[in-house]
């Protein structure tokens, strides 16, 4: 029978979602199974394989799925290991081997890893706005800031299967914020969701600006915006700084690997009519003069609750 | 007859290099050419391919050049272009077919052209401390910075063949300083020889501390060099905060590509025993967890007179 199929697979820290989808990027079936709790990866690699073959079943595609493709969170393409994820009480403090668990489980289904931003690259250029780009990186702007790197058609795995840590490039080196990873002045320190917020508060602490956000309670990226799109004047700007801090970095990784277009995705991006010309702006000033107004800032168009799916998916055509 | 050597060309201002090279990374012969001063390509070209053919000659190696490698500033891989190149008057303002039109002056053999400091990254890669690597990337430390990306064996070049212009990723974002490129805070502004003999200067400006410097007309790295080999103080303070700059940047390249080494060049790395020590550290603090302690920072070791001709050679083996 031909396999013309593939399943999908996003793993959260909540809850995994599932999905079987053709070579077009339509989810022909999907599922969500919340996150069991077990901190013992058999247990939770059990409960997911008969998720996917209920799925796959479901779907009335059993026998037809060409492979299985996960995205994780510190998921490592070359050896197949999720290794100490915070989020995974399964594996959190060691080294699991995902990939081949899961496909023992699954029936010998070939499976095929990587970590989140690398699958939603993955996912952009199947089915999404980089299809049929050979150079681009994928910025994913959520919680933090990850990134998936293409050079050549191909996600850039480096020496050891980690490269593309870009929300961990120094975006600001004077007196930068502390990052959760410990260093200071990460790109994710003030592009992410918690960033975003984060200027917004420090912001209203150092004035006393007229603001609709001093009537919110622990301020969130979402207040920031809605304050935004109701013309409030200091959530503009920090919106206009979070972009200006975003294009700035976005210059240099033109200056590395010299990439058709940048892609924006995740939660962040929804902001698109305040981040954009801010962004394209601080960008094309940093960039040396061959590149000026040639490099294209797009936003993911993927269908927000597929997206992680679809990304994951991606990966396991190559299976 | 078997083709087992190949030509190497380095382009400079002043002079071009040329080398008939064999597999092991011997010169057997080299030769210099003088720059004709003449803005015409196509004068241009026919000296240096009378000089190629001459030095293939005198090698004894007639029919036996597999290609022609050339490294040169603004040389496109993709191309066989140079183009806008400020110190080369055939180029400097607009492009050249500069490969074809040598390969028609030499008879047909094959020629592949690239940047300078691409070609440095092939030579170390073919014949130095890269050998055997898939993943490093060359910093080359000159009168500016410029720098060779390698990726899974291949050298970057992205989208528009211009990929890995790492001198002029910002490195000091604050109050940065003005680069040759017209923007400011570039790392070449602080890393070169011009950018090691700019920092002297301006710590002999604002303070009154001795240094053998004070007595210098017209200071130059060298110059910084020479002092701190005789233990001056500000002298030895100005490579640590090169290196430091230095180490910063590259902990950035790391984040973005994941190599296992970078490999350092050119006249400021002869100041190794200086630059060393602070750029593995700066590298190191500025890292995430998963990768201090386990990036090497090699210093190349090719002949200094042959590294330019071999790096271009290195290109022709592909051919």
């Amino acid at each position: 029978m031909a396999k013309d199929f593939v399943v999908g697979i996003d793993i959260g820290g909540q809850s995994s979602k599932l999905g079987v989808v053709d070579a077009r990027g339509e989810v022909l079936a999907q599922s969500v199974i919340p996150a069991s709790g077990s901190a013992d990866p058999k247990v939770v690699v059990k409960e997911l394989a008969q998720g996917v073959m209920a799925l796959i079943s479901q779907a009335g595609k059993t026998g037809e799925i060409r492979g299985i493709g996960v995205g994780a969170p510190n998921g490592n393409y070359y050896n197949g290991t999720i290794a100490f994820a915070p989020n995974l009480p399964w594996a959190a403090h060691g080294s699991v081997e995902f990939a081949k668990l899961l496909q023992e489980a699954c029936g010998g289904i070939p499976v095929s890893l990587t970590n989140d931003a690398n699958a939603a690259a993955m996912g952009e250029m199947t089915y999404g706005v980089a299809k049929g780009m050979k150079d681009f990186i994928m910025i994913t702007l959520g919680t933090g800031v990850g990134s998936g790197i293409v050079i050549g058609g191909q996600v850039l795995y480096g020496s050891d299967g980690f490269a593309g840590e870009l929300g961990h490039t120094c975006a600001v080196r004077h007196n930068g914020r502390l990052c959760g990873c410990g260093k200071t002045g990460c790109l994710e320190a003030y592009c992410s969701a918690i960033g975003v917020a984060r200027t917004a508060r420090e912001w209203l602490d150092m004035s006393d600006e007229k603001s609709l956000l001093r009537e919110v309670q622990n301020i969130t990226s979402k207040d920031v915006y809605t304050a935004a799109l109701e013309g409030d004047n200091l959530a503009l700007r920090v919106f206009e700084y979070t972009g200006k801090i975003l294009g700035q970095s976005l210059a240099d990784f033109v200056e590395f690997s010299a990439p058709e277009a940048i892609v924006l995705f995740g939660g962040l991006a929804r902001a698109k009519e305040f981040l954009y010309e801010p962004t394209l702006k601080a960008m094309n000033e940093n960039l040396l003069p061959l590149w000026k107004g040639k490099v294209r800032i797009l936003f993911s168009q993927l269908k927000e609750s597929d997206a992680a799916i679809l990304g994951a998916s991606a990966l396991a055509w190559e299976l």
